[in-house]
């Protein structure tokens, strides 16, 4: 197995396009990148190592076949291979090189599968970007609404259809990403987990249940914009004073929910302010917030406590405050078929699994609309994501490739217990 | 008179550049611009259309003078005509108008000054560019560090020399715009107030006493981003939620300052969030705070409270705090011996005036460091400035101009009560 270990840690590092994975400023590939590019490069040239067929689909996500016979059902895994703005170079990336080794341990095992099995590098997963993730996989899916995306931009006005464009890709093929639904049997990734119940608890292995989905609001407070200088305290409407105390309230309203045993979380994570320039008082500040939770009742309730505060400081304070909801999407629930296949076989092969929720959104929430999916987690540091410091280790990557590896061996052996 | 509001309005018109001062997105004349450059232009037809002799000095001021003889004595009158982003049309270009005007009513008038006069339009005097307020004037008064100037940079990457540069101008010759003691007599300024207590009084005039100058801060808060929606409430170090409280804090602090009759404003008028990204926790966030009074004392004792607060936010938050001081200016007197004149003469002229404190920085405050100084306010609707809305009524600068052509009649004259 230490061979094995060796070729996870330079998978690994050929995927994350360095030599060593200790990068102080992290990794930025983002979506429809030349540096997204780069890497799926590096997946086709790892794939066809292993004897894989690879093709990019219409959405510019790329596929590694283990093919068998033209006319098998097909079982996919993967992840993706872009990252955020200064991320880590483990979030989605870990999912892809367990999922070429699972196929590496199964190929040198000699097994023969019955099924097609691919490996799946999804484009465009994050939304650091376009304000739009998981692009890939919603287009396998045929969730996308690409008349809507074109227009989306970047922070250099670039948009996403350019820069599709700019990829070699074809905009108004797009759709053609789209599976049919006999196209595919199932889906699992695999994903760090961004959280910190494994490490916790020593679990190996967690097999997430439900993956909560977003629900972001875009908060916009008009004042009015005036001199610091000559303008006095009781004659100001300043937007930013005005809408401070609700980045205080959405903390603290979210913790009373927590106290409740209800996982909820709320982040203020952007904030615009206008004109904000240092002799100028703040005229207008929108606000983005984004809040998750595997109970759509608890997203709503904070909504509304949301909603009700602003009220008040309209009340309070000349300014105007409005609310527009980007996104409420509902909870997925993963296959429960997968998940007990799943939990048995991490107790068979002597690992020890929990069953988790997921805070963040995958891939694997876009397919789980239209097949049955699973999605496992592998202990991360400290639960840091999104950040250079994001580890995995490769001890827990080997691991998960070992989960994969005996599920795709079940599931794609004549005896196939997971789908009765 | 009428012929003279005539004149006024429509030279308001020319140096700002439009047909009309209705203006809904307002005038973005910013420093060392091409804008401000086809402003200076019309200046410089007004000024010839007056007779007067003009030039530009090293700083790209602009100068109109009515030279009598060339080794009298010189008076100055003046303002700027740039603008912030999205400004008004009066901050600055009232008081060039008022003061052209009123060299064109001592023209019409056959007065026959002892004295040079020269109307001065200050380049570049708004921060809103390079962060750097009144430029020109500095240049003049020689308080220009121009090595360390010359690296500032706009929103665009312009350094403020390739700026200087692309305007005709010579970095390297900047320091000649300085004058010596005895090039300059004395020098006045009329201002739109930017704020409400002519108006509230129904006063004609302001004399200012002193000038409030800024103490600014830039105050950084290092947490740590991380994914939102798989971070759990307990385990964040969420930069913004630190920090906002102190927005608060600022504005109740300076209320209960003022409370003891102590003018005092202060503004957090800049947010720097990061990485500003839907799915990531602010992992650090810069807010500038501009303070100002004309109490030194004052702005003191905010700067210590601040300072105690983030103290506290450090120990009850994973994150850390510092405060850099960018400014830290004591507030400027102007002459007495002026200030009395010009009470003298509203009074003579049956205007009616009061004594204020200027709570923005002008360019006057730079040569009060080195010559006599007064500075004249007129009202503005409501206060407001830095705006779109920002307006002075055509009878108020007629007023202003009147008070200026008194002024400059009494100490252009062989009897000069003023500097006794």
């Amino acid at each position: 197995m230490e061979l094995l270990t060796c070729w996870i840690e330079e998978t690994l590092c050929r995927l994350n396009l360095v030599e060593t994975m200790d990068q102080p400023k992290g990794f930025s590939r983002l979506g429809y990148s030349k540096e997204e590019q780069a890497s799926q490069e590096q997946f086709r040239s790892i794939a066809k190592e292993l004897g894989l067929q690879t093709f990019q689909d219409a959405a510019g996500n790329q596929w590694a076949v283990w093919q068998v016979d033209e006319s098998a059902d097909l079982i996919a895994t993967g992840s993706h291979l872009d990252t955020v703005y200064n991320g880590g170079g483990y979030d989605g990336v870990a999912g892809v090189v367990a999922s070429l080794a699972a196929v590496k341990l199964l190929k040198d095992a000699c097994f023969k599968p019955t099924k097609n099995i691919a490996v799946i590098a999804f484009a465009c997963e994050e939304s650091a970007r376009f304000n739009v993730s998981t692009i890939g996989s919603k287009a396998i899916a045929g969730l996308l609404d690409t008349d809507k995306l074109a227009l989306f931009e970047d922070s250099s006005g670039i948009s996403l259809k350019k820069a599709f464009t700019d990829c070699g890709l074809d905009w108004d093929a797009l759709h053609e990403a789209r599976l049919e639904d006999h196209q595919l049997e199932q889906f699992i990734e695999l994903h760090i987990e961004q959280a910190t119940q494994l490490e916790k608890t020593g679990k190996d292995i967690g097999i997430v249940r439900t993956i909560a989905q977003p629900t972001r609001l875009r908060i916009t407070t008009i004042g009015k914009t005036n001199h610091t200088g000559s303008t006095p305290m009781d004659e100001r409407q300043d937007a930013l004073v005005a809408i401070a105390p609700l980045i205080s309230f959405i903390e603290q309203e979210t913790l009373a929910i927590n106290q409740r045993n209800t996982p909820l979380v709320a982040t203020v994570s952007t904030i615009q302010n206008s004109p904000n320039a240092m002799s100028m008082i703040p005229g207008e500040v929108v606000l983005g917030v984004d809040i998750r939770s595997t109970s759509a009742a608890a997203k709503h309730e904070l909504v509304q406590k949301i909603n009700h505060f602003v009220r008040t400081i309209e009340a309070k304070r000349a300014v105007t405050v409005s609310i527009k909801i980007l996104v409420d999407d509902d909870p997925i629930e993963l296959d429960p078929a997968i998940h007990a296949t799943l939990t048995q076989l991490c107790n068979d092969i002597g690992l020890s699994s929990m069953e988790l929720n997921s805070g963040a959104g995958h891939d694997v929430m876009n397919l789980a609309k239209r097949w049955p999916c699973g999605l496992l987690f592998i202990p991360c540091r400290n639960g840091v994501s999104h950040h250079p410091s994001e580890h995995a280790d490769s001890d827990d990557l080997l691991k998960g490739t070992k989960v994969l590896a005996e599920y795709l061996k079940r599931v794609a052996s004549n005896e196939d217990p997971s789908l009765d």
